[in-house]
């Protein structure tokens, strides 16, 4: 979706965001969602100094990272400067005893954040074998993040980075994902957390151009989320073979002309489907690096009202193919340098969603798939990863009834709904060389929608 | 808080529920909550038939089981019949396809459900090593079983039971487990699972006294949740230590005297809280058996105006006191009976909470401890689990402003706040030798609350 129609689409949130909409948002108590700050290359990282907290050897050398991106970094909070960034590094927690410093000196600097700035946690992995103290301790930085989620303010987002045993805060595939958080392109993730171990590299990145000579393909990419995702893609260096049904011919062969990337039209339900998009990608580009498994369909009804037809085309399209391709794709020696998957479940495949027992089922059951899978491609050095979007305004949520639509829209803490390139940011970021320690991950899209679980 | 406290303070439930209040709430498209089916002992497992669906050995196995305790079992569907519950045994899916056939079984008997109907799943744990059909398969019985709960009506609500690998889904735990789920003692649990391993037995339990013979103790028991936990585990046939501040002394002795427990006040955040309790339990009964952490503070603030004394003391009570007493009584040759440790955990340690980083900080550690600890009791025979409790009636949600407490109310699928006994019915059943293959679990008492996460 182009930045033109996604503000048509919520006229409400530029409405309430200046002049007599402001004032009026404000005397009748309306929520006032804020302009989400969102990426653009050669856009500042972050706007504004970054403050560091923590006094572990972690947090200076995070600290020695954001000066080498060129970053104003504080140790010690300014009075009443305007922050871009609170880094909270907490890598070394051992007891619940040990929380209330370092979040009180976080806490004093809240009010000094900017519009749309940043709170990054980096704590450690609680584990089964750590001693119940440590566990305590590293655990509640999951509730500490998620609450402050929600007191943010002004498109202000909090969300954490998880080390795996053994790995440092500023190893490669930590600061690749704090890079993430930072930055515009995770502008409706909110609440969230990403594991991730020391793997990856980070010195040969090109940050405006991560993707650069990798190829890439992406399903359902004629419309919405697919087409964002393909644009992004191609922003970010990558070649692209975009893939959807014949019928959807025109939008595809227009999306392809656009990022200059190659078409192939293709029903991903048949058999041969893996194998077809292994012959374009090795016959036009030598090889294949990158698979995002977009490509889904909705067909909702009550279970009470369910029939075989619509229950069995949406396991079909958003799973069973899945399995089917990523078989051929497993066994392809063109898939084996750094391969990436990323596939696109949903927030209904983590909470649920009422009139979707069929749709959720495949969502979670892409869950399912995603963590089984990342050590057949961890065996090749390679990752596999899910975003799960909330609320993203799309053609087809521009058709849902205005009141419903509305209420989905505001039932987040950042009180709108997302954009495509949202996702597609967090399918980039996951397809990056710098993210080779982030598998099995399943990262909500979604601004911390309030979907239950 | 007793059948009355509790009609008095959810009124709305009782008004809307006959006569003139239902008609008016109908018309104005009000929530119309059901008035929950809740256990007491003597009455009927679920009213009316229960439909197994399922193929399989394990599907054979839980019919034989169900009539075993006497229930009317359908292994088809009597067209038009009422069922009390459909127990759904998808305890050998190796791939998405093989979802349909059930579900739409399943799916065309949910209208022949009755008021406060359960629908239970049985499958089994999708792990990494799975091949990747199968984890999707597994894992998508999370996406049903969710959804389905938000479509479910008149107080019916719809939870699973996830087999451990090499357990069979008549064994020991799972049964106590479908009990539980089936019986009103889960009225408030919705859309949630249970992981089961099969240790346990079911064969001595007394399903009206399955406490007989142990010896309890309940922190924070003067009243509200504790009180209700100490009377439901006398209920059950345990011999109750109800443990309070000095403060809260004569409502402390109300409580053991009504239940015929004994009291002991307590600070427990004093070093030596560990050692009082078991020197209390040994010298009047011997030993300790169940232990379940209830006490717990809350000191609301934003981060941005947290105070060293608002955190510090949530952090002593809800989770620095419960490792501190753990150890002590891990450390008894007192505590070796089967013995059981529940702590009182929370959505907002699981999902977050505005005003509570503190709070969830601490609730969210204790979900760390659990799952750290379950090792330790494992080891002698003993069981570790948690229970997250939503919104919940008691004198502290009744001084909740109408408005807001109305809205935390309503925004769950059973549509109404929880009673402080349907915490107390679940830590009930954990603490159950028949629930010997069930530890490190997280269970939410929350209707299927929208709290995000």
């Amino acid at each position: 979706m182009t930045a033109q129609k996604s503000a048509q689409i919520d006229k409400y949130t530029q409405f309430v965001s200046r002049g007599f909409g402001k004032d009026l948002a404000k005397r009748l108590g309306l929520p006032q969602p804020a302009i989400l700050r969102r990426y653009s290359p050669g856009a500042p990282l972050v706007e504004g100094p970054v403050l560091v907290v923590g006094h572990t050897s972690g947090a200076d050398s995070v600290a020695s990272v954001l000066l080498s991106w060129g970053l104003d970094v504080r140790r010690h909070a300014t009075p009443k400067e305007k922050l871009g960034a609170i880094v909270l590094v907490l890598d070394e927690l051992a007891h619940p005893d040990q929380l209330s410093a370092p979040l009180l000196v976080a806490g004093a600097s809240v009010r000094d954040l900017a519009r749309n700035a940043r709170v990054v946690s980096i704590s450690r992995e609680a584990i089964a074998s750590d001693v119940p103290e440590m566990a305590a301790a590293r655990n509640s930085i999951d509730g500490i993040v998620r609450s402050l989620a929600k007191e943010l303010r002004a498109g202000a987002t909090a969300n954490g980075i998880v080390l795996a045993n053994g790995t440092g805060a500023a190893d490669p595939s930590p600061v690749s994902a704090m890079r993430f958080f930072l930055s515009g392109r995770s502008a409706f993730v909110d609440g969230q957390f990403l594991r991730a171990s020391g793997e990856g590299s980070t010195e040969l990145v090109d940050w405006d151009r991560p993707l650069k000579g990798r190829v890439a393909v992406v399903t359902g990419a004629a419309r919405g989320i697919g087409a964002a995702i393909a644009r992004t893609l191609a922003r970010d260096g990558a070649q692209v073979i975009v893939v959807d049904v014949p019928g959807a011919g025109d939008h595809l062969a227009s999306v392809a002309n656009e990022i200059h990337g190659t078409a192939l039209q293709l029903d991903i339900t048949v058999t041969e489907a893996g194998a077809r998009i292994l012959d374009h990608a090795t016959q036009r580009y030598g090889r294949l690096d990158i698979v995002v498994h977009n490509a889904g369909i909705t067909r909702d009804k009550l279970l009470a009202n369910m029939d075989a037809s619509k229950w069995d085309s949406v396991i079909a399209v958003n799973i069973s193919a899945q399995l089917r391709m990523n078989q051929a794709f497993l066994a392809s020696s063109h898939f084996t340098t750094h391969p990436r998957i990323i596939s696109v479940a949903s927030t209904s495949g983590i909470a649920g969603n009422r009139g979707q027992t069929n749709y959720a089922a495949s969502k979670a059951g892409v869950i399912g798939m995603v963590r089984s899978t990342a050590p057949l491609l961890a065996e090749r050095g390679g990752t596999v990863n899910a975003v799960a979007p909330g609320f993203i305004e799309t053609d087809m949520t521009a058709k849902i009834p205005f009141a419903t639509r509305e209420i989905a829209r505001r039932l987040n803490s950042l009180q709108q709904g997302g954009r495509p390139s949202d996702v597609a940011e967090a399918i980039a970021y996951f397809a990056s060389e710098a993210s080779s320690g982030v598998s099995a991950n399943v990262l909500r899209i979604c601004g911390q929608n309030l979907v239950g679980a």
